[in-house]
């Protein structure tokens, strides 16, 4: 059989990691997709470190356009990063006839209507499954595995820098600034760790999630983002003691009024599966109607975990190369004209539980004082804790958790603690989510 | 568009789930499949039950050969289960050109390589992605999302049954008899529970998952299968004293030498994710080289979780019906002429750790007949716990580890402590699962 020919734009840790695998598991790779899989082209800014590994198997340019007018190839593998360059090459691949294998969640997320839009017009694939979750196959999953349900909802750990920081505070007791340098020593956050600490990634990869679970269109620009830098040694601690675990959470949910799409820290409990998903690892969480959840764990990111998902979008544009369009999975797992555009729900509208920390002064009727408050906005509290002021200090921590409520009336209520004499300082507000009842 | 026809054999529990689940999400399946997925025949053995649920919406019959002949049918969803009559409707359906869409997990283990060569044959599609875990989307991870993978081992909970009643007994400290009745009181096990509880609808399941994964033919007749039944509470609380969790295991493991396929109760780490899978919900963890673990986690049973996997294949058979064979995924993940028929190595030849319990005479030199007989088969001892023996016995337990070693040195060491006068009772001998580092 004829080889399918690949360029592959980027040789950095994921595009070496799928040169690497490509050549280990050839054979194994091709008995798979019935012809061989061959990285023709090779493009990447730092000429040396591609020849270096890539030696004569490929040609190798630092001219990626090159790659992507390149009449030889079938597949263009795009692992650039960015909404930039990585856009231009990826649109002028899909125009010039390529299919695009990309792992780049940005790009998905921020230009996938336009992306997609014009896969269309060109008759061409685009695969994106690295862009979710590394080599856990969860776009498959979503897109495929579960197309018989309606799903409501979907919770993932999906940004393993965050989910590494989160259990050493847990498991050392450690601050976020000594959590952050502690993964920046192992390798698993960035110099700069906006991206992965802000939130920003996760947002990405559930503004993915839900594009495909739903048959919207990718809504980046309207997902709520917060990240882990606020959390306190303290609220992990208290957390602990009241059964649940914080994780930075990925969540999407489709109302009869729109949809969630929100990332920020959450209370799980710790009984709960997703709660000991520890480190670095991922897992996705999916609710459908029929068949109830499903769970799909492994690691998030790394050379070869985003190589495998990368190879495996390069086995499925092989097998459906030659196949016309209508056999092929759609990029947003509905048929191209039968995409909803559904609200995005503003997160004031967003109902769900609650954790607070209060900082108190110990005089009488300030409890009284809070409870009247939530009872005036309907909250009801599902427990409460006063603990003892610590040695010498004369404000003690009061911890509650509320009952499902929406975001506005929590608001209200914070700012009206805020405005009683007796509570003094910042009020922590973390999100508490059950994932349905089992 | 027009819909697509298909013939339901089989309307009780999961016929008569994937009935209701196409009947509820009929706009979004569709919206997925870019066509109508429509049943209109349905054959059951009760006619009166088929006309009830199904009214006037299908045709219904008791005659299941009329719906296999039916001109008007494109594909056949079989779910008659069993090897006798099932086998010979699936394949008198792919004589016909028709697709079939299977949950019958006996008749792919058993007669899956006569089934695929007949669908080969007559190049039509066979699809079972409900034969193994339930709605988790497993055959479609393993055969299509790791496709990237040299693929090393599977360990699954794939059994619900034995995973309630072994969460029971640990839970409750219930014995295995009672333990079974509270799952038959409950419905999680049969009347006659015997497929389940013996460990032989787990090695049907790990048959087909080791058949995808590394591209062999069906060899349910050469699994080893060790069922339930003989797990004592005590051996479930000393387990758990040191760290585990017994679990129902189906393990698949490929070796330069062979293939390990087998079913029997394993201790698992308790920090491990899989330890953590209870009650009757499965979960199916896979080894690949590139992506290291990855583990899928649902529900395995039930009307309407089966009917999620049975509907998933109905929208790729659908999507592909059309296309040329040369577009499909093959039917065991590598392409027909390059499945390699690697010999299924014999339980002796099997390397892993062993927990043992002896039952000793509380006398001098016992512990160093017992360590002596390990130290000349190069057996290494992981933990060694005596216990007190029990007031007013003379006869103490003793509980050992080894490290890993080969089945057959297992075996001989067991032979010389039942030659010890000091040993007395049955040995008790179940294997751990360290399932890689981590």
């Amino acid at each position: 059989m004829n080889p399918i020919h690949v360029g592959l734009l980027g040789i950095g840790t994921v595009g070496g990691g799928t040169w690497q695998v490509l050549a280990r598991n050839q054979e194994e790779i091709t008995r798979r997709a019935g012809r061989p899989i061959r990285i023709t082209a090779v493009a990447d800014k730092n000429l040396t470190r591609a020849r270096e590994l890539v030696g004569h198997a490929a040609r190798t340019t630092d001219d990626a356009m090159s790659v992507v007018t390149d009449p030889g190839i079938d597949i263009v593998v795009e692992l650039i990063g960015g909404t930039g360059i990585a856009r231009e090459l990826t649109l002028a691949a899909l125009r010039t006839g390529k299919h695009v294998v990309t792992a780049n969640k940005a790009l998905i997320a921020s230009c996938g209507n336009e992306i997609f839009d014009a896969a269309q017009a060109a008759g061409t694939m685009v695969a994106f499954e690295a862009a979710v979750a590394g080599g856990i196959p969860i776009i498959k999953a979503v897109r495929e595995g579960l197309a018989a349900n309606r799903i409501e909802w979907i919770a993932g750990i999906i940004n393993g820098t965050t989910n590494f920081i989160l259990t050493e505070m847990r498991d050392r007791g450690m601050s976020f600034p000594a959590a952050l340098a502690a993964a920046q020593r192992l390798g698993y956050a960035e110099a700069d760790p906006t991206f992965d600490v802000e939130g920003i990634d996760a947002a990405h990869k559930i503004t993915i999630l839900a594009a495909i679970a739903f048959g919207i269109p990718m809504r980046f620009d309207r997902a709520y983002v917060e990240g882990i830098a606020a959390i306190d040694p303290a609220d992990v601690a208290y957390a602990g003691e009241m059964g649940y675990r914080i994780k930075l959470l990925g969540m999407t949910r489709r109302l009869a009024a729109g949809v969630e799409l929100r990332v920020h820290p959450a209370l799980v409990p710790a009984r709960r599966l997703l709660a000991s998903v520890d480190g670095a690892m991922n897992a996705v969480l999916v609710h459908g109607d029929a068949v109830g959840d499903t769970l799909y764990y492994g690691k998030g990111a790394g050379a070869e975990p985003t190589a495998s998902a990368v190879i495996a979008d390069l086995v499925d544009v092989t097998r459906m190369h030659t196949a016309d369009p209508e056999h092929r999975v759609p990029h947003l797992a509905f048929q191209p004209d039968r995409i909803s555009d559904l609200p995005i729900l503003p997160m004031s509208e967003v109902e769900t539980s609650y954790y607070l920390r209060l900082k108190i002064a110990d005089r009488p009727g300030t409890l009284a004082d809070i409870t009247r408050i939530l009872a005036e906005r309907n909250i009801s509290i599902d427990a409460l804790i006063q603990k003892e002021p610590p040695e010498g200090a004369d404000h003690a921590d009061v911890i509650l958790l509320t009952d499902r409520t929406r975001e506005r009336e929590i608001d209200a209520a914070m700012a009206a603690f805020e405005s009683l004499p007796s509570v003094s300082g910042r009020i922590v507000r973390i999100r508490v989510e059950h994932l349905g009842r089992s």
